[in-house]
């Protein structure tokens, strides 16, 4: 690639700051626009990574001064930008989920699909070396057909009230990366069943959301997909997968710093405590996801997840909510 | 206890044959009768293990030669049996499941819970060392209060047909081990969710049974129990269990028969396979379960579980069944 | 075996009623003497598994009563028991180690190589289900040839000073068990380099003994074995091997109760405590052992640890013992 | 730091690539000069990193150009270069070893310890976030007093025999990394002995150099330090610390790219075959390397390892020689 991408980012937010570091690591990208209302935080990131500041989405993706834009602004703002972006010709790089209410993600579904540049939904955590290893080696054919997947995803902690009050719920705002997950696993899924409790937050029950949560997936193929969520984790962020074929197991472990181990009188081979924060556990994922976005646009088809598969994750959200508030399992067609 | 306690055991197949090693290994209880319609399978038990043979049980149970009978027999013999057995005096281990119809069950209970003898169901996981060091460390509170339970249950490889067909179904054959071990941890549950596929084994699905199921249980408390199966697993007998509460969680491991680990070319710290058999995997649970049961004969009381557990149990996976083909949640009451 | 096989055990502290247990429960045999000039220990033993006590471990040999006796006294007597035995024609298994003088285990070796009787040297060890699965890998070839060997045991606390005084020291008393180990794998051994410490406990260094050691042994197919010891270890009884050959390398871990992890803010995966007794340690590799010599009996050959085995130990552990005092390696003849 | 700072690179080897990428990514530094008699190594790094290319490094150091220089030429190099960059007030970072003669090195000491500038020796092991961590542990007392450190150190394959031969022997060429280690833990070693064998290369014999050698290192605290090399490793590179003290150990395992485990009918927790190149194992080592002899730039003073420290490592280098070869311990002063 002889011409540096021009990137815009919308949202200089934690997870903006992440993606302009990995704009200014990536030898092909080049920052040229950090866009947020709070121009004290825009100018927060263009300090440590350069580009220039604005408070105006629109007319930076409009400005003909940029190929691609990373959008991490809040959820209601997606559509929207997405739509101008597929209009203005700018690749573009979408933070999950698309949108809360899926009536918005159908109503710029077509013109995502058929955009002529990139729409990539930004789940991340395909991206990630430890799924995609699991998934490599599936592939290879190492425990033959996809039975059972079994995902672990416990949150160090909850989001504050504030929050979860405009997050979905837990299925649409946590859930959603654990479903994207089953489906870089087994993507046709037809039911869904949930269950879900609250056992430790008040504020989560005053949102009526819950705290923990465990989510039956079934597969167009009879595979079972069990996803087990907690808001919390007194051990740390706890992000395992198990994947189960009639000839073997494949699984992951969560993510220490070392592999020190201490062999004391309370304990043997004790670890460490496991990362707690998404941004470390999944630094990587952030990492090779902009490049695998990068190389997308370089190639001319978008590498990443698609926007069905952002819809798709929505789906089994909706159906999620409604099961575990029905007591019955849903039907779905992705 | 001055006088060895005078055993029957009914039924002399894998399972009689397990017990009636434990009997003879217990120094407080000798083997008097082994009964089974098949001479030949008592004479082989009374060779390597002592005692008179016959095959008429109900005629051994009255005879007043023994103390406590342990009844191993197909289950639709259990609640005759176990009735004998309280009107006789006589203390009984029965296996599991009582029955898998609920009405037997219920028929015989108030008798059962009203018996001046013992009457224990063979649930024998909850003897096992690995479950009961998770059980009591749960106890002692290192882990806070318990949320979440995770079982994974997979067997080395299917039944046959001839006795899926008369198994009453993977939930009341094979899950009403894991419905104990989840009322160990969760007694009080309240409302069942399952999902079954037919993944890999076109007998199972002939007879309209599961070969991989996921069943969700819920709390009284709001805990939440997921129960993971399967038939089959090429990796040997998968038996765990992680129990999340609110400061840690813990977990518990397959056994392999030692702990060495071969490093190559190919794998780093690649460990034996897993024990593939349960008298193999639950050997020492087998023999705490008769111990704990002779222990509680001397002490006047039950130690192990109840008639109620029983019941309780059977109560689950009729929940279950009706849940995997209804699509609905069930409510239950212990 | 239609008869059972009389044994008389010479020595009541906690090994003998380790052996006295072993005889008990194998079906091939029966206490027939507990012998100890402490009446009372030997009735203890006797209490629990039958025989009849004496203080005169000659006249119990000689008495014709038994056809196998288990020396478990002070090592001091062992050669003239063992003499005692030979004469009489009872088979021998004696406790390492054989004398801690040379000289006294030359004066027998040749009455012992032409023993009819069976002349067995308790090196438990090589009995443990660990150490013989390791062995049973290697000479599969799973590891190619064997290069490098890597012995760590270190003991939970250190011996009493009485003890220690007696000893023989460090070398005789604690790392033969690692010498023999160490031929277990690597039978030929012709140097020996010794390097001793006195880290931490006052009394060993006044008896001029050391606290801490590595010893590196060179087989006659230049192999390297490197023995790592301490007489104390906060997190319990330490006893690995690691066998390494020119195709990979196969290891053991110490063992646990159970297989139990906690994950909490403090550690990851952490095991419990190791079990910290020779005893509980090697509870496997004592029946063996006996199970062993018993099936040696009835083949009429020798299964365990032979004479000359217990005599190169020595051999090795006197060179050890003379390296470490004088800096430089010590060649060896086994 | 307002300016960045000039480095020159001598030697466009594998270690020299790496260490320009270093230069490279660390925001504080430019690469201005690389330096090579084969110019077109030189281009090549230039090509990647930037810089000017150079076949004399005499000239380069100076030139006035450069703040600093990173020599990885051949170590018969190191001492005139060293030499030079001192003279001419540049810091230098020189790859261990300094020489392999004792003299070369003592001829330079006294200007080094003078000088203005810093000298740092290229240890990077001491950089590696494992070893770090586990000394920062040991540090905060987390295993009391240190008194055995145990490292295994096998590469995954002998260097070709031109290597060998001009390497100074495995002592000087390999074990010198763990020499420092050692010294990490212990820095005041007082007694060395060595053993050596001839188990798999003919080519390493016949340069009178062994292939598996063990080290048993004495500190001035009654510590011992045992050393266990291979030459080659049929299942990667393995580079592991065990550090025991009073109140426990700590241990480090091997690396693997992900946590990924495979359970099959063959094998339980099987990991991936581990990391088996240096650069691969160490690159974050090499990058802390460079950043912390940058900040101690910064700081006027040396972070990183001293002159002293690869003159001690050389000293028991050429002990372990001695020692091998005669059979002796022998006694160092540091």
């Amino acid at each position: 690639m002889s011409k540096k991408l021009r990137f815009a980012i919308i949202g200089a937010g934690r997870i903006g700051y992440v993606h302009a570091g990995s704009v200014y690591d990536n030898p092909s990208a080049e920052l040229v626009y950090i866009v947020d209302p709070f121009t004290e935080s825009a100018e927060k990131v263009a300090a440590a990574f350069g580009g220039k500041v604005s408070n105006d989405p629109e007319a930076v993706i409009n400005s003909g001064e940029i190929d691609a834009v990373i959008i991490g602004s809040p959820t209601p703002t997606h559509v929207p930008l997405l739509a101008t972006a597929i209009k203005a010709g700018v690749h573009a790089l979408c933070e999950k989920p698309i949108d809360l209410d899926i009536k918005n993600v159908d109503s710029l579904r077509d013109a995502a699909n058929a955009a002529k540049t990139n729409v990539t939904i930004g789940f991340n955590r395909r991206q990630d070396p430890q799924f995609k290893a699991v998934k490599a080696r599936v592939e290879k054919g190492e425990i033959g057909k996809v039975e059972q997947v079994v995902i672990t995803s416990r949150d160090p902690g909850p989001a504050p009230q504030a929050y979860i009050a405009v997050s979905g719920g837990i299925f649409r705002d946590m859930t959603i990366h654990d479903f994207d997950m089953a489906r870089y696993f087994v993507p046709n899924i037809v039911e869904v069943s949930a269950t879900g409790a609250n056992s430790f937050c008040d504020y989560i029950k005053e949102e009526n959301d819950f705290d923990n949560v465990s989510v039956v997936l079934k597969g167009a193929n009879n595979e079972i997909v069990t996803i087990i969520n907690s808001r919390h984790s007194a051990y740390g962020y706890d992000q395992r997968i198990e994947v189960f074929g009639d000839k073997g197991m494949l699984q992951i472990k969560n993510l220490t710093d070392t592999t020190v181990e201490l062999f004391s009188k309370d304990a043997s081979s004790a670890g460490e405590p496991y990362m707690d924060f998404f941004l470390e556990r999944y630094a990587a994922a952030y990492r090779n996801e902009l490049a695998l976005f990068i190389q997308g646009i370089s190639e001319g088809k978008n590498l990443g997840s698609t926007y069905d598969d952002g819809r798709a994750a929505l789906i089994l959200a909706d159906a999620a909510h409604e099961s575990a508030r029905t007591g019955k399992s849903v039907k779905v067609s992705l």
